[in-house]
C-alpha cells in the first residue's frame, strides 16, 4: 500500500517514519527545504522507537505518485488550504485519514471531494528536534473508525493491521465518537486552561481543596462538556476527568522527562492563531445545537480569540475558521 | 496639615505632589535610593499638572513626624506589610485614608490599630517615569467618604478641600460603598480580563457581534458583580458596562495618547502578585455571603490563582492573602 502523508510536524513525522518500514511513504511537506532534507537524509526517531527511516517526500503536490491511503496530519487551521493544494492530486479511490484535535475536520474535506474517510483521533506526542528527526514521547494508541462518507469495516481494520505492524499502537472502533467526545472534552479543558494560565499540564488541575483551586474549574469544564456529549447521545469512551488526573500522574511521575506543552500553548507562546474553532467552538456550537448550555466553555472560547485577536488580525483571515 | 503618604507609586506620587503645594508632605518610600532622591530633586509631575514639588522622604518609619493624615498608596498587596512596618510611628489620633483596589483594606488597617479610617476610591492613573518624576495621565475625582471606624463627617470634608486645593479632583461622599462597588465590579471584569487575554482596553471589550466576541463576556461578568451587589444592598453608584464603554471611547479618541496598562496586566507582565484577591476574590466571597453564585468571577480567579502560582510560590507567602 502506497501512503502519503500530509504535513511533518510532530504526528506527520512518527506516522510516516514508522509506516515507511512496512510501506512505500510520501510525505507532502509545506516547505522545498523540509522535503530535501527528508529525501537526503531520511527520518530520524527516538524515544520509544529508535531507527532512522528512508521515504520519499515533495513540496510539490503534483510530484505525487497515486496513493491509496492518505494520513492528514496538518494542524486544524491548515487543514482547509492544504487539502485544496492537493485535492486535484487525491486520487478518487483513496481513503482520507484524520489525526486533527476537535471536530470538523470531515466537513472540510468534504468540501474537496468525495473520498472515503476513517476519522482518527490520536493521543501521540513528541518532541520535533528538526525537519528530520523526531523524538517520540507519548505511545498511547490512535483510534480510527468509519468516517463520513464511510469506506468498508475491512478497510478500517487494514489500515489499523498496517499501523500496527509499523510499531505504533493503533485500535479500531465501529464509532469513533466516544473517543472523540473524549479526547474534544479533554482539549477543551486542558488545552485551553493552559494556554490562559500558561501552566503545563501539571498538579494544578487537578487540585481542589482551596476555593480558587484549579481544579475545580477543571471539572465544571469536563462536567459541562459531559452534558453535551449526552446531549447529543455519545457515550463517551473514558472519563475525561480521569484522563486528566492520569496524564497530570505521568507528568509528575516522569520526574520532568516528558516536556511535551499542551499544543494550544505552544500557538499562543508563538504566537500562532490556535485550534480553538476546532475544539472549544464545536463543543459550545454543539451544545446550542443541542440546547444545552456551556458558559464556562464560552467565557473560556472568548478569551482565547480575544487573546488570539493580538495576531490573528494581522495575518491571513483565511486562517481561521471564524 | 501635616501629611504621610505612604508609597511612592504612581498614585502615592501623584498625591504627594500635589499636597506638598499646600501642606507639608512626608513619603514614607520602600527603598532608600528613593528617598534620597525625592528629598534631594523633589518630585516632578507632568501632563495634566505641570510643576515639581519639594517635600520630604524617608524609608525608615522612625524618622517620620508626629502627621495627622496618612494617605495609603501601597497596592493592596503589599498593604499588610507596609502598616505592620510603620504602626508605631503612626499617631493614635492620625487618620488613615486607602485608596487601594478591591476591598479589605480597611480590615488590614484595622489589625495594626483603631486610627479613624477614610475609605478612598481612585481611578486617577499615570506613568511613573523615574523615582522622581510622574506623568499625570486621568485626572477623574478620587471618592472619599467614611470607613470603620468612621471619622467626623467635618474631617472627611476637610481632608476633600485639602486634596481639591492641591489641584486633584476628589469628591466626599456620606457613603462611598456604591463608587467602591462600581470600580470592584468594573475591575474584577476589566483587569481580570486584561490579564489573561494580554490586551490592553481596547474596542474587544465593547464588540458583541458574534457568538465568540469579548464584549459578552465582559457583559456577563458586570451582571453578576451587579447581582452581589444587590444582594449586598448597594445601589451602584455608576453602571460598569457604562464606565466600560466610556473607557474604550476615551482610548480610542485619544489615538495611542492613553498608554496605560490595566494595573493586573502589568503586574502580569512584571510576574508580580496581583491584587485579585482583593478584587475577585472579594466579589466571590461576598456573593457566597450573600447566597449568590458568580460562576464567571470564580472561573476567572481560579485562573488567575493559577497562572500566579508559576511565580508567587516561588516567593514570600507573606506576599499573598490567600
Amino acid at each position: 500500500m502506497r501512503v502519503c502523508v500530509v504535513g511533518g510536524g510532530v504526528i506527520g513525522s512518527l506516522f510516516a517514519a514508522h509506516l515507511a518500514r512496512v510501506s512505500e511513504v510520501w510525505v507532502l511537506t509545506r516547505r522545498e527545504g523540509h522535503a530535501e532534507a527528508l529525501n537526503r537524509d531520511g527520518l530520524r526517531v527516538s524515544g520509544k522507537s529508535e531507527f532512522v527511516a528512508e521515504l520519499s517526500a515533495t513540496a510539490n503536490p503534483e510530484e505525487l505518485p497515486p496513493f491509496e491511503l492518505a494520513i492528514v496530519c496538518t494542524k486544524a487551521t491548515d487543514l482547509d488550504s492544504a487539502i485544496a493544494r492537493m485535492a486535484r492530486s487525491i486520487p478518487p479511490s483513496a481513503v482520507m485519514m484524520t489525526t486533527q484535535n476537535g471536530l470538523g475536520a470531515e466537513t472540510i474535506i468534504q468540501r474537496h471531494g468525495s473520498w472515503e474517510i476513517i476519522a482518527g483521533v490520536t493521543f501521540m506526542s513528541g518532541i520535533r528536534h528538526s525537519d528530520t528527526y523526531v523524538e517520540y514521547e507519548l505511545d498511547t494508541p490512535t483510534w480510527i473508525g468509519p468516517g463520513e462518507p464511510a469506506p468498508s469495516w475491512e478497510t478500517v481494520v487494514e489500515v489499523a493491521e498496517l499501523i500496527e505492524k509499523a510499531g505504533l499502537k493503533v485500535q479500531a472502533m465501529e464509532d469513533v465518537r466516544p473517543a472523540q467526545w473524549s479526547k474534544l472534552i479533554f482539549n477543551a479543558t486542558v488545552n485551553v486552561v493552559s494556554a490562559l494560565t500558561e501552566l503545563s499540564h501539571n498538579r494544578h488541575f487537578r487540585e481542589e481543596d482551596q476555593l480558587w483551586s484549579l481544579g475545580h474549574l477543571v471539572h465544571e469544564l469536563m462536567e459541562e462538556g459531559k452534558q453535551v456529549a449526552d446531549a447529543a447521545g455519545i457515550a463517551l469512551y473514558e472519563d475525561p476527568w480521569e484522563m486528566n488526573l492520569h496524564a497530570v500522574r505521568r507528568g509528575e511521575t516522569d520526574s520532568g522527562a516528558y516536556r511535551h506543552l499542551p499544543s494550544m500553548l505552544e500557538d499562543v507562546l508563538a504566537r500562532r492563531p490556535t485550534e480553538v474553532d476546532f475544539i472549544t467552538g464545536e463543543l459550545v456550537k454543539t451544545g446550542i445545537r443541542y440546547g444545552v448550555s456551556t458558559p464556562l466553555h464560552l467565557a473560556l472560547y472568548r478569551l482565547i480569540k480575544a487573546k488570539e485577536s493580538a495576531w490573528v488580525e494581522k495575518s491571513s483571515p483565511t486562517l481561521s475558521l471564524a
